[in-house]
């Protein structure tokens, strides 16, 4: 298993940090720099997010360096001094980062990652960081609300093929399965991370045949384990009918139907028809598993309705995040050589100094308020940022995906009710406490006021 | 420069291809199979598409095998049949490819690419040729919009951030070059795809510093060739202010400032506010460049209320294509063994056979309407789709992207004008000729009638 992402070049970044890294050595700037990564504000769509890619943050900043091919390149470029492409030569991240478990549930202001490093190790790892956290904590918290929706379903991820190229597709089968899914139809997320996968038959299998029972018995005696036939190629309740003639000739030949698949039109009917002629027919342990198009609102219908559905193949909506494809995140410098630091641009402000933020539960485990303060200052509740690196080198191991995944799941149960709900709810409670207020204030009326000494 | 995509490992790929390629093996299926891949309807925020993503899909097609590596670890699964296993150690593309070249634009149900192949090959591409066609389509489609938006603006893309994933960020850089972008920021696609690469600075450089004009200073003395000033860190107008008491410090040292970029609060206000100090400190030469959540309906704005901006960074809503992040697209079998094929799902029946797209257009070049019907039958018009590979190989060289974003820009400028609009627009005319309906007529009411001969 190989748990980093698909492809590490260092020349994954923006432009200007390596313009930003030529003057800060020219300037001699390589103090202590610290970076949070957190979420501005969440989309409609969403009461809560869970944070997820911290492993292949780490794996990225463990192994980051210039190889002789990207050097080499980028002295081609004849874009930059010969002082920056030296430090390059020998660029490693040497520093500490501090984050919030990967399944942790969070919200807006939150910082779920920190960096400190010198100045341009923390600032080159920008663009990267940014990348990973942010797509897996957006499928993470996109799959979560599946699941809480559909607790007791069985779901699997069925969207590589839609996925925003080959590591989306990866990635969202890795956020997927923390977040509660149950598997996936892509081999290689299989292979790279251990996910139990799965797979059935397309249309194409279907009318590649003459005949539709005789694609059934191919395929039965082919792949007699968790056999799963595709009914609605041509006509969906005709098709169950022929499952149900055709089970008694697979059994003697000691083939039991795992389940059918249903892909297109509407599910709920399907199902109930589909399930009523498998019983009729003797096909009680027969599971009907839908796909095409599902996403929460349509797993809440399946549940409202009673619709008898065992299973789903969830696509496009999950690994595109289709109605919130995207977070307003930042990884925005908030101290520089002992320095508080403060961004003021409009709608954009950030909290400044490095941060902890407490979760307050009832005696039930339920989640109750959050608070957003100075690291240092001890709150009650339980501090959500822990150390991850230290000098460049993780600090013990990482969790396995799998121990991820009930972390993810306890969270979920400690959800308040109001933020399971699909609709928009009052936003979950994440205070400001008084020290980090007075300390943005403070800064906010020193870099207002600022008259620059060059110019006077 | 690699022109492939970034990691093409065969596994990318859905389990239940595996699983009906052991099938299509041990029945022997093994016939030609004709599989096409289109658009079954535009969402509701696009009146066009632009094809993107052959190159991709050529490299992953030419170079596509089984490592010894991947054998080992399917056969581990204990999930194959030893005969599968055999036929993937050889397993090589050796089918044929026609297409629409990259950069045309195309519409629901006209196919884009078709694959004839024996069928387990042309089946297994299926996820991959999906995930690259889809996704670059989506965003060359997203990036035409705004540059038919935006015509004489520059526009460089921001995203990778925020992309979804690696292989994510730079094949947005690239489909959104060739649909008409001018540059990215991303140092990889640069280095790849021989993009133009462009990049200033982050708010962290200007917080870095104790004061924004040495920031400034420190920036222009490292940077100075096409040295862009970054103003909305604490306050837009001050900063430009600050520029102008600098210029002429600057000057003295032979350093010409580019530009300026804005990234915060109302942009058109904004831009107004800061050309007009800048001409009034008599730095007309400096453009103003602006970014920070643009897409196409803030560009329209820029220009409906003529704001004086000269370029964009736009990122997210490029690179996640966010008001439409997936197409409802498909790569269905069209014909088997000389068998014309026809899925009749629900809201998913297929156009069957082997299609072709003809094209008519005006004296003055503007496009007037398509007509979808069978390869062989010759209408009026342009035929869109072209052989790219024979037995495997290619025909010949795929045209630069340079070449493309070329014929990219002479295509959008034959788009009619209702379909250059942000609204949704009356679909433009894409008739069903003849001969293909009435096949499909055929087909249809055959498949309904089916009546299986292993069941009677």
């Amino acid at each position: 298993m190989k748990p980093s992402a698909i492809a590490d070049t260092v020349l994954l970044t923006d432009l200007y940090q390596l313009n930003m890294l030529q003057a800060y050595y020219e300037a001699r700037m390589t103090e202590p720099a610290v970076f949070e990564f957190f979420v501005r504000r969440l989309p409609d769509e969403r009461n809560f997010l869970v944070a997820a890619g911290l492993e292949q943050v780490v794996s990225f900043l463990e192994t980051l360096e210039f190889s002789d091919e990207n050097l080499a390149w980028l002295r081609e470029t004849g874009r930059f001094a010969e002082l920056l492409l030296e430090r390059l030569e020998t660029f490693r991240f040497t520093g500490d980062v501090d984050a919030m478990p990967e399944g942790e549930v969070f919200f807006a202001d939150e910082p779920i990652l920190r960096v400190v490093a010198s100045l341009p190790e923390a600032q080159l790892v920008e663009t990267r960081i940014v990348n990973l956290l942010h797509f897996q904590s957006v499928i993470a918290s996109k799959a979560a609300r599946m699941r809480v929706t559909a607790p007791d379903m069985t779901l699997i991820d069925f969207g590589l093929r839609r996925a925003h190229g080959a590591e989306a597709g990866l990635l969202a089968a890795r956020a997927s399965f923390l977040a509660g899914f149950d598997g996936t139809a892509t081999v290689e997320a299989g292979r790279r991370f251990g996910i139990p996968i799965s797979g059935t038959i397309a249309h194409s299998f279907i009318q590649a045949h003459d005949d539709e029972v005789q694609a059934f018995t191919n395929f039965a005696r082919s792949r007699p384990d968790n056999l799963v036939l595709l009914l609605d190629t041509y006509d969906t309740e005709a098709a169950a009918r022929k499952v149900v003639m055709l089970a008694p000739k697979l059994a003697d030949e000691g083939i039991a139907i795992y389940g059918v698949r249903l892909d297109s039109g509407d599910l709920v009917a399907h199902s109930k028809a589909v399930r009523a002629i498998l019983d009729q027919g003797g096909l009680q342990s027969v599971r009907v598993l839908v796909s095409g198009g599902i996403e929460e609102h349509e797993l809440a219908r399946f549940v409202s309705e009673k619709a008898p559905v065992d299973g789903c193949g969830i696509g496009t909506s999950l690994t595109t995040s289709e109605d919130a494809p995207a977070l307003d995140c930042a990884y925005k410098l908030q101290e520089y050589a002992g320095q508080p630091k403060r961004k003021l641009s409009e709608g954009k402000a950030t909290w400044p100094g490095r941060k902890q933020v407490y979760r307050t539960c009832g005696p039930d485990g339920a989640m109750i308020e959050d608070a957003l303060t100075l690291e240092g200052e001890v709150l009650p509740g339980d501090a959500l940022m822990a150390p991850v690196m230290r000098k460049g080198t993780r600090v013990g191991d990482l969790p396995s995906l799998e121990s991820i995944r009930n972390r993810t799941s306890a969270n979920l149960e400690r959800l308040p009710r109001a933020l399971r709900s699909l609709d928009k709810a009052q936003p979950y409670p994440v205070h400001i406490a008084p020290p980090l207020r007075s300390l943005a204030d403070a800064l906010g009326t020193a870099l207002r006021g600022d008259v620059s000494p060059v110019l006077r």
